[in-house]
């Protein structure tokens, strides 16, 4: 019985996602889900794309976080719309969920936005169990939090279409094996496109820019 | 009707936890829960610890992980009994649960045993919200995680007992505000005891066994 519950419930959520999936195409929004630890630097990440991209693509948030608005604010900063997603009153939850996100996309306007960023809970485990129906799923994962990470959650790894490694500012500071980093998320995800920057010092970030006008540029620009 | 539904699971999981309490008291173990992101240390401060022990304490660790026994094998190298709980064939659980950390903790010989760590799944959030049982709970956040954790995350650092402030020789590497993240920690949990160690050099690695060493000074000692 309990199975059919589950069944059920996921059932919804694919359901769910397939209804955001429509939404975003019929706003003809690009939206990209970026999952980690916490800490590993989404908001760091996002902060230096909005400075990078300017007026270049029309950008929005949708931020989830338990508790706060810090990071909506410190993207705010950049002039682009957030809305803000607080799963504190819903018992705390550790992930975004489909209606959640779209309800909160719904509160935009999305007539100029090219690229839709959804800032997901900071979690490893819980929201890649969750189809939000986006056209790009992406993982961070920092060089400070070992090599180990695409072997103890795998089902993050294999769910997402890029990994960002993070941080490799830090390199000279960490005893850290890329090679060894890299083999994992193979062994994990054997197609999972990866790319290395800093948001600190910009190493690497202009790959990842590209990636995005090329997520930008298979919907109709609206700029 | 749901609200009832998980009242009861969390009633059902404050009953397990009483068991498991009963337990540690009867096996005469002080059991210490060490929770934080991905990432954050707790397998590297627990080989510092169990290498700095040595035989002076018994020691035991129940590891909690998804999937993998990789932390398991880096601290079964220390002769220690060493029960590993994955979660991965249940659904990918992204917590442990009293029940699955005491029949974990039976299959150990605790006889010899006075220190039980139980390593749980690398998550800053659902861990938290589980009763577990244990005389201990500890929250490792890592200076590269940023500042705003405590703010973000607070029912992790109001359920525990002590917060272990890890990787301190990165600091020099880092923009990193230790007082901002004291004053968030406090804010979150205001009698909050801190420590700050690194347990790549050592550094405040012996406050860490001092505390280590009053909790098992509050069982019989076997050894």
């Amino acid at each position: 019985m309990e199975i059919k519950v589950l069944k059920k419930l996921m059932a919804a959520q694919e359901a769910d996602a397939e209804i955001s999936r429509k939404f975003f195409s019929d706003m003809n929004v690009a939206a990209v889900n970026m999952m980690s630890s916490p800490g590993s630097g989404k908001t760091a990440l996002l902060e230096k794309t909005l400075e990078a991209l300017g007026g270049e693509i029309g950008a929005a948030v949708v931020e989830g976080d338990i508790l706060t608005t810090l990071d909506a604010e410190r993207l705010a900063r950049f002039g682009i719309q957030t809305a803000q997603i607080n799963t504190g009153p819903f018992g705390g939850d550790c992930h975004l969920e489909a209606a959640w996100v779209r309800s909160a996309a719904e509160q935009l306007n999305l007539s100029r936005v090219d690229l839709l960023f959804v800032e997901n809970v900071g979690n490893l485990v819980c929201p890649a169990e969750f189809n939000l129906g986006v056209d790009a799923n992406v993982v961070l994962i920092s060089v400070t939090e070992g090599e180990d990470k695409p072997a103890k959650y795998p089902i993050m790894f294999r769910s997402c279409d890029l990994c960002v490694v993070s941080k490799i500012d830090l390199l000279p500071a960490l005893d850290f094996d890329m090679e060894l980093l890299e083999k994992n998320i193979r062994a994990a995800n054997p197609g999972l496109r990866v790319m290395k920057l800093s948001a600190k010092t910009g190493e690497g970030v202009g790959e990842w820019l590209d990636w995005l006008r090329g997520m930008s540029a298979s919907k109709k620009q609206k700029i």
